[in-house]
């Protein structure tokens, strides 16, 4: 089964809720099944699964069924779409404040 | 006006929104005022404000009212704190993978 392409929106929108930040953090220790998943969390698996499911629409994390067993694990080109989006805003503001220095040392000489 | 501390959960939500993503970009590129920061945007200044105090909320964005005009900024430590939250996963995620390298070669010797 292919995975869904990672879409920017949904992933922003789906790392906004903290229990799927915890799914997400457990994911990155290793691929595991929803009930092991489930476990700790003090919520029904039935929530489980629809967390699971934002967090498969999105990109971040993919499932695959074999026999009855569902196993999760993290889709790491999501993450890191995220990630690439917060370091080209950082990227712009930095070197905004670069050429601000620039001017400041230039009126001071 | 003391601004708001960021909030993970706020700050992910935040960005799940492309037209508050379209405002972080051009924040990022300097301070602007409200009037400046709709003008690009097909919607209306309501909605602008709008989208303007969720990011306030969530930490990501800063606002100050002078005279007549308010002036947005980015506040990068928002930024900052998700781009942190992810590179945490990866590097979680990277670890496993160096350890299961590390196996596959003790394996193969």
């Amino acid at each position: 089964m292919p995975g869904n392409k990672p879409n920017i929106d949904r992933i922003f929108h789906a790392l906004g809720d903290p229990t799927r930040r915890i799914i997400i953090e457990r994911l990155s220790r290793g691929p595991t099944s929803v009930t092991h998943l489930a476990a700790p969390l003090a919520i029904t698996l039935a929530a489980v699964v629809q967390h699971l499911q934002i967090l498969e629409k999105s990109g971040l994390v993919h499932t695959e069924k074999s026999g009855r067993v569902r196993t999760c694990r993290i889709e790491p080109t999501g993450l890191s779409m995220a990630e690439k989006w917060i370091a080209d805003r950082k990227s712009t503001w930095e070197r905004r404040f670069d050429r601000l220095g620039q001017l400041l040392a230039e009126e001071n000489q």
